[in-house]
């Protein structure tokens, strides 16, 4: 499992001539490894840090607290990769998950001589760590920051990968069925939200994380997104449904626009306006194109078409978080691949009164695109 | 709010010559500040590094990416706190959440002059930010490490935490009613949590997050805890149904369990012995009382009633996480004190077969306790 990501990120390092290094990053951790934690409640409460990955000599180590082993076991199998957990709760002596990690750590680094150059991802590895560092190798090693070095690495999916979104795709496309049966005047936005989350839930026959926003149109100041509230949805209103599952440690994401009643003619017109304006966006996504021209191409469609333009981006790529490259933005000039799967979600916002924002996700073909998402983003 | 938390910690610091300290971990910055940031999705994905408290002559700084700014800013109104935000997201410039964070860790030391001890919460400082103090104080600063200071402060609760103590639990209360309701032969365990779930967040109007166990006698191997997968509830099954949620940043924990027909007159037994054992244990807790040896005590009742005896611990404390001090286990001398919040939760298990678990919270009062969980935990 994620042999390609290690091999990558090995080729990145080798270029680098960085032959050691040390990985903290949720983002990368679970991208190198496979390895996905539960989340839905924060952090373990017996660890003793971040889980972690060490690379040396072409082989990878995941170190994680003893709580995450049978989420974690299937690493051990992998040819390039092993496992070493330490003890987190017990209720033989005081709970140390850190001074368990830096032993653990320490014993796994037992081995290492100096090689000239360590990688480390300096945003998310504790000080704690770095001293322990510091210890083995008693000074003689230089340090070279690699946060956010495996990014650009990320954007081009595996077949493994797809695999894992396409499963979780399905997953949104469901809770967006729901919605739509769902919207009524009088419900609230939690009441649409709990309804989507349950049936998911049931459908994957466990717990599944959820976000991004469930936002009535009548929303004050920012109808944009947020997590839902115990708003009413009114006569006339329209409710912006936005959703993410998180499936293998991988996120989804996709939007649609439903109303409780017959949409007014201003929300047709809005809502045909930028279900045109994602059409046309969607066309424009093929290698070669340039993020930011998309962008660009996008928000003047909107403009064209006399509505205010969205203050966010047109669109982003996911993977192991939910927003990462290449971002669809003005600035952007990095170039659409093959293989990269690219959210796309132009939208019109009238707060306090109605908005619209409707999303597709979209796996990027040698000539255009294959649409990942289903979902019916129709008017009713 | 949660001044007394400042004040407690200013006292400790102080009798440990420490004038200056920086808290990283997710505990201390929701204990000291009431910041709660959301948690169900994992880690902001534009942050730069985690929340922050800096502490310097009474003064309480909190830092967080400005996509926290409405979930902080409460804070900014405290005598003693000050909000200090960066930027996160942006659609202007490529996603710099921790350069931004450590231009404004730099500027809330600006004015900082070297004070002796440094405190430092070095399990979650990341070694980037330490990077900055030692660029800051120009290496003119001893640090000191204050990992785990806090955790003995937490025991006691303030009259503001027990109130929000006390509205999580109704939110757990009414988790049960759903769950005694829904249990029956062919559903499963992510049925009855979805159940659950879903009446929390309708009552609570907003998304909760919600563990911890729920899972079926005859799950083999380990049927004590676990998430809710797609088991289906058996004839002359049990489930063991031990919820949390987390509601102003505190976490609510109570447990029952509920069988899909007539018990067994197996269960029935263990049942009534769990009962038992739990209401000798509630009638041991008051002021003075040893941590192990009420532990002890719970296990031998087990014991001597002839049934396998748990291998968790009997109980724990409750706050900010959801296992804190005063762990009632085998080798915690710690003494039990008026205003704690104290959950019990013996338990006997046949794994592959049956189980019961029940589980109650309580204050420590001046001579004993008050019931904080009011669900039921009765025979059927």
């Amino acid at each position: 499992m994620h042999r390609e990501q290690r091999q990558r990120t090995q080729d990145l390092l080798k270029t680098k001539g960085v032959e050691q290094a040390l990985f903290a990053s949720f983002n990368s951790v679970k991208w190198l490894t496979g390895f996905t934690p539960t989340l839905q409640t924060g952090p373990n409460f017996f660890s003793g840090g971040p889980p972690l990955v060490w690379y040396e000599d072409g082989h990878f180590t995941l170190i994680v607290v003893d709580g995450f082993t049978a989420a974690a076991e299937a690493f051990d199998q992998e040819p390039d990769g092993t496992l070493v957990t330490y003890l987190g709760y017990t209720i033989e002596q005081p709970i140390a998950g850190a001074d368990h990690l830096t032993t653990a750590l320490r014993q796994v680094l037992g081995q290492s001589k100096s090689n000239g150059v360590m990688g480390l991802e300096e945003r998310d590895v504790p000080f704690l760590l770095w001293n322990v560092l510091q210890v083995v190798f008693e000074g003689e090693i230089a340090f070279e920051p690699i946060d956010g070095e495996l990014e650009p690495l990320r954007m081009v999916k595996s077949e493994e990968e797809i695999a894992k979104l396409r499963e979780n795709f399905a997953l949104t496309d469901l809770g967006h069925a729901v919605a739509r049966q769902a919207v009524a005047v009088g419900k609230r936005e939690i009441d649409i939200w709990t309804a989507m989350h349950s049936a998911i839930q049931e459908k994957a026959g466990s717990r599944v994380p959820f976000g991004n926003d469930c936002v009535v149109g009548h929303r004050e100041g920012n109808n944009i997104g947020g997590w839902p509230l115990d708003h009413e949805i009114r006569p006339n209103d329209s409710l912006i449904v936005d959703l993410s599952t998180i499936l293998y440690g991988y996120w989804s994401d996709s939007c649609a626009t439903y109303y409780p009643n017959e949409p007014t003619p201003q929300q047709v017109a809005m809502h045909k306006t930028a279900a045109e304006a994602l059409d046309f966006g969607i066309s424009l996504i093929k290698p070669g194109a340039v993020a930011k021209e998309i962008d660009q191409k996008v928000r003047q469609f909107i403009a064209d078409a006399g509505y205010p333009v969205y203050p966010h981006h047109t669109g982003h790529g996911v993977g192991v978080s939910g927003h990462e490259g290449p971002r669809i933005v003005p600035y952007n000039d990095e170039v659409i691949e093959e293989g990269m799967v690219i959210l796309l979600e132009p939208g019109i916002y009238l707060p306090g009164e109605t908005g619209v924002r409707l999303e597709d996700a979209m796996l990027v073909t040698s000539n255009g695109v294959e649409m990942l998402t289903g979902h019916d983003k129709s008017l009713p």
